[in-house]
C-alpha cells in the first residue's frame, strides 16, 4: 500500500483565527447549556432506516422524560409524513406544557407557509430557518454573490416575522441558522445574522437564536472556539441572542468542539443521543452532558437509566450503539486485565470508608450506579484478568471475601480455564470452578455427618461423625480451641496430619438469614499447602468444613 | 427519571493549569508525530477475546503494512501466551529492519528480567516501564509516599539500565510512562521523570520517551494540552526527550486531546486502530492521521485501503466498527437527504471542471477514493432522498445521465416506492422501477419492429414497423427533422397527438462499445405530460424508442 496522493497537492491547512487575546483557554463551564435535541431531524434524515411515526412517538417521549425542553421535531416541509407528524403532535396535545418543538424550513415562501401550517393550535415553537453562506456552498450549490446569500436570509426571515403574525396566539420565537458557518468568512456570517436581527428585532426578553454549525467539520476544536469567540465578541446587542453550537464529529471532535465553544461564550448545544446524526453523527447530547456531570455541574438532563436510553435509541434509530461508546457502550466501565482490577476493587473499599462522600475509584471516572448501571459489568473476568478481578466476582457474587492467598490459589486455576475456553468467564463459570476447586459440591473423601463440641480442663473435645469410604465413624480428639480438636481427632481416626497455617472467617449477609463462610490454609508434613472453605448457618460448623476441604484436598 | 444525586456532592470541577500564556492555541500541526500502536498491548487487553496468536501475527502484519515503525507488541511478563509471542517475533525474524517493538513493564526486578529475556537476539527495542504517579493511586492502590512512589521509578530506571548492559548487541531505547500524569501534580510528574533522566542519561542523541498518558479522561482536552505545554517547558533536557501523548476517550474527547497536545508541543502520538482499547478506548490513530491528512500534512500511514483495515481489525478484535467512525464507518460519507445529495453531486461537477486539483465537495471533507472508497456510497436513497440523489444513483448505475424535470418525475416514483417499503433503496431497486415506469422492459402498446429513414425536399421521412395490438403495422409521416417525421407517423398511424416539449441525449460510455440514450419530454392535447426513454446503440434509434416511450405512457 502506498498513499495514492500527496496530501498537500488536494488539500490545505485550514486558517487560523486571528483572536490573539481569546479567553476561552483559560474559562471553565460552570453550568449547563440550553439543550436542542436534533434527533428527529438531523438524526433522522441520516438513518438508512428512518423513523416511522411510532418511532417518532416513542423517541419524542423518551426526550421529555430525559428533560429535553427545546426539541426539534422536524421539516414540515419534507413531505407529508413529517408534516402529519409534527402537526398530530400539536393537535392532539402530545407535547408537554414545558417544551417546546422546532421546525427547520429552507428560506422559501411555499416552504415556510407550509411549517407555520403544521404549528397551527401550538402553544409555543421555534421556527429554525437556515442556508448556506459558505464560500464553497456560495460558488458550488448556488452560484451566487455574498449580496444574494444575505438576501436568501432576509426574505426568510421577513416571511417568519410575517406568518408569526397571522397567529398570534403562538408564542413565536425564532432561530436563524448561516449553515455551513465554520467554514465560512466570519464577517459575512456576522453581517448576515446582523441582517436577520434587522428584521426580526430580538430583545433581551425575546432574544434570537443564532446557530453556528460546523455542517462539516473541517478543523481541530480549538478553531471552532475562536470562532464563536469571535462572534460572541462582535455581534451586535449580545444580550438580545442565544448563542448555539452545532457540531458534528467527522474528524472524531464533536464533542470537544461543544465544549471548547461553551467555554467561548456560547449558551446552547444542539445535538442528538448517543451521536446518531449525519455521516459521522452530529455532537452526542449524553456525552456532554456527562462530563459536565462528572465536574459537579448539574446539566439538567436525566441519563440515571442510561440502558432505557440505549434500548429505545438502538430501537428507533436501528443503529447499534458502539460497546465503547462514553458513559453509555457495553464496555465503558469494565476492566478485564488484573492490575486495574485490583486497583478498582481497592478503590471501592477505600469509597466505602470515605466520609467526603466525593467519588474517587482507580479508572472509573464516575460511579457506574450514577447511569443505573450495576457494578457486576465493571470487572470481568478472562485470561488477561488476575486474583482482584476472580475475587471480586466472587465477592459481589456470592458474599465471599477470600483471604489474599487463597486468591491467588484460585487465580491460577481460572487462568487455567480462561486460556482452555479462550473466552470470557461469567460468574457461573467462575463459581463452578471454585466449587469443584474447593469441594464444596458432591460427595467427598470425608464428609461430616453430626459433631458435638466439649470442654476440660480449659482444652476443647470434638467428637465428631465422618463418613468416610462409604461407612460412618467416629472420631474424637482434643486442643485449646475448636481447630486444634479437629486436627487432632482428623490424626487420631484417620492418620491425617495437618498443620494450619492460616484460618479466617466472616459473616454473610446480615440479620437472621446470614451464613458464615471459614477458610482455612494447611500444610502437609511433606510441606503441600492446601485450601479448604466452608460455608455454614452455623459459624463453627462452617470452620469445621474448612478444615475436612483441607483434608479432602489430600 | 430524576437524577440519583446532586452531581455536586459527589464530582467537583477539574483544576485549572496555570499556564496564562500558553501558545498552543495560535499553533497548527505541520508535521506528522511519531506514532505508537499500542492495538496489542492496550488495545488486546481490553478484550472480551485477547487476540491468540494466529490473530496477533495478523495484526502486527497489518501495522507494519500501514507503515507503523514502533509498536508495542505486549506485556511479556505477563504469561506464557505473551512472552512466547514476542519472544517468537525476534526469533523468527518476522520484525522489519525499520520497526521497533515496544514491551511494557512494571517496576519489579523479576519483571523486568523477564521482559529483557524476552528480547534476546533483537535488533532494537524499547523497553517501557510505568508506574502510577497520581494522589488519588498513591493513597489507594499503593499505601505510598510522593518519595516511595518516585523511588519506584528510580529503581526501575537502573533495572533497565543494568539489564540493556548485559545485552550490548542490542540497539535499546526506554520510554518511561508517569501513569495517571493528567491526574498528577505536575511538579511531581517532572520530579519522577527527572530522576528516572538521571539514571538513563539521555541524549539529544538518543533520548528518553516520557509518555504522558491521560489514564482515565478526566477533564476538557484543553486542560490535557496546558499540561503538556507545561511539561513541554519544564523539563530539562528538552531535546534529549521524545514526549508522547496517551489519551484515553471515557469524555469521548481523546482525539481533541491527542491533538491538542501536539499543538501543545509532543512528539508523538500513542494510540489505537479505531479506537480500540480501555473502556472507551485509546486515542484512534486512523482518525488523529486522516485529520492531518486532510490538512495537507502526510502522516505517514498509509489507509489508502480502509476497507482492509477495518475488515483486518474487526477479525482481530471481534468487536465491530460503528458505521458512524471517521473516515471509516460505513456511513461516514453517506448522504440520504434530498438537498445534501443535490449539493454533493454539483460538488462533484464542480471537481471534475477545476483545474486547481483542491478537494472541495459540500458535505464530504475528503475524498473518499483517498481512502479506497468508492463513490457508490455516497449517495444513497430512502424517503428522505430528493432528485439529486436518484439521479446520482441511476448516472453512477447505468450511465444516464436524466434531464432536470425527468429527475423530478422519477423522483416521486422512487418517494413513494421508498415509503412503501419503508426502507432503504438500492440500484436495483431504482433501476427497476426506471425501467418500469419509463416503459423499458416486456412488451408495451406500441413496439418498434424497424424503421427506414428518408429524405424528400428537405423534410425526412419516416417509414416504421410498429407492433401494436399483437399486429405488426407500417406507418409513415414526414417533418423537418426525424422526431417530427416520427410524430407524424404516430398521428396518421395510430391517431396519437403528441406535442415535443423538449429533448436532449447523450452517450453511454467511450468507443465502439458506446451507446446512445435519448430522452422526450412530450404533451397531450389534454396538457398532459409524458416522459420516454430510449437506450440503443444508434443515436437515432434511441431517439425513436423514447419518442414511442411516451406514446406507450399514454
Amino acid at each position: 500500500m502506498t498513499m495514492l496522493a500527496d496530501p498537500s497537492v488536494k488539500y490545505r491547512p485550514f486558517p487560523q483565527i486571528h483572536i490573539p487575546d481569546r479567553q476561552w483557554p483559560s474559562r471553565t463551564i460552570t453550568k449547563a447549556p440550553r439543550w436542542l435535541s436534533t434527533d428527529m431531524r438531523d438524526g433522522n434524515q441520516a438513518l438508512i432506516d428512518p423513523m416511522d411515526e411510532e418511532k417518532k412517538q416513542r423517541f419524542f417521549d423518551l426526550l421529555c422524560k430525559i428533560g429535553l425542553k427545546e426539541i426539534e421535531v422536524g421539516f414540515p416541509s419534507a413531505g407529508a409524513t413529517e408534516f402529519d407528524f409534527i402537526s398530530g403532535l400539536v393537535k392532539q396535545g402530545k407535547i408537554p406544557d414545558d417544551v417546546v418543538i422546532q421546525v427547520l424550513t429552507q428560506s422559501r415562501r411555499d416552504l415556510i407557509e407550509k411549517s407555520f401550517e403544521s404549528l397551527v393550535g401550538a402553544k409555543q415553537a421555534i421556527v429554525h430557518l437556515y442556508n448556506a453562506v459558505s464560500p464553497a456552498w456560495r460558488r458550488i450549490v448556488f452560484q451566487m454573490s455574498r449580496d444574494e446569500v444575505r438576501e436568501i436570509a432576509i426574505t426568510g426571515a421577513k416571511l417568519l416575522r410575517d406568518e408569526a403574525a397571522k397567529q398570534p396566539n403562538v408564542d413565536w420565537h425564532f432561530e436563524y441558522s448561516p449553515e455551513t458557518f465554520s467554514t465560512a468568512e466570519l464577517d459575512f456570517s456576522l453581517e448576515v445574522c446582523e441582517a436577520v436581527m434587522g428584521v426580526l428585532q430580538p430583545t433581551p426578553d425575546r432574544p434570537i437564536i443564532f446557530n453556528l454549525p460546523a455542517t462539516v467539520e473541517a478543523a481541530t476544536p480549538n478553531i471552532y472556539a475562536d470562532q464563536i469567540e469571535y462572534f460572541c465578541r462582535n455581534i451586535p446587542n449580545r444580550d438580545a441572542v442565544v448563542v448555539s453550537l452545532h457540531t458534528h464529529n467527522d474528524r472524531g471532535t464533536g464533542v470537544a468542539a461543544a465544549e471548547l465553544g461553551l467555554m467561548a461564550g456560547a449558551d446552547r448545544v444542539e445535538g442528538c443521543l448517543l451521536g446518531n446524526g449525519e455521516r459521522t453523527g452530529n455532537c452526542d447530547l449524553v456525552t456532554v452532558a456527562m462530563n459536565l456531570y462528572t465536574q459537579g455541574v448539574d446539566p439538567g438532563l436525566d441519563f440515571s437509566d442510561v440502558d432505557e436510553v440505549v434500548k429505545t435509541v438502538e430501537y428507533c434509530t436501528n443503529i447499534p450503539v458502539h460497546p465503547r461508546t462514553p458513559y453509555a457502550g457495553d464496555l465503558v466501565f469494565t476492566a478485564f486485565s488484573g492490575s486495574h482490577q485490583d486497583a478498582i476493587k481497592k478503590g471501592f473499599a477505600a469509597q466505602e470508608q470515605s466520609n467526603s462522600g466525593l467519588w474517587s475509584v482507580p479508572y472509573l471516572p464516575i460511579d457506574p450506579a450514577d447511569l443505573g448501571r450495576s457494578y457486576e459489568a465493571v470487572i470481568r473476568v478472562n485470561s488477561q484478568s488476575g486474583k482482584g478481578g476472580v475475587a471480586w466476582v466472587i465477592e459481589q457474587d456470592k458474599g465471599l471475601k477470600l483471604p489474599k492467598r487463597l486468591q491467588a490459589d484460585f487465580s491460577r486455576v481460572v487462568q487455567a480455564l480462561a486460556d482452555e475456553h479462550s473466552r470470557e468467564l461469567n460468574a457461573a463459570d467462575i463459581w463452578g470452578a471454585f466449587e469443584k476447586q474447593y469441594r464444596l459440591i458432591g460427595q467427598q473423601a470425608y464428609d461430616l455427618v453430626d459433631y458435638h463440641e466439649g470442654r476440660a480442663d480449659g482444652d476443647r473435645l470434638f467428637t465428631g461423625t465422618i463418613r468416610h469410604g462409604g461407612k460412618e465413624s467416629s472420631v474424637s480428639g482434643r486442643g485449646n480451641g475448636l481447630l486444634s480438636s479437629v486436627v487432632a481427632g482428623l490424626k487420631s481416626g484417620f492418620g491425617i496430619d495437618l498443620d494450619i497455617v492460616d484460618y479466617s472467617e466472616h459473616a454473610i449477609g446480615h440479620g437472621s438469614g446470614a451464613k458464615a463462610a471459614a477458610y482455612v490454609e494447611a500444610r502437609t508434613p511433606e510441606g503441600r499447602t492446601l485450601f479448604g472453605v466452608g460455608v455454614d448457618e452455623d459459624v463453627a460448623t462452617a470452620s469445621v468444613k474448612a478444615l475436612l476441604g483441607c483434608a479432602n484436598a489430600i
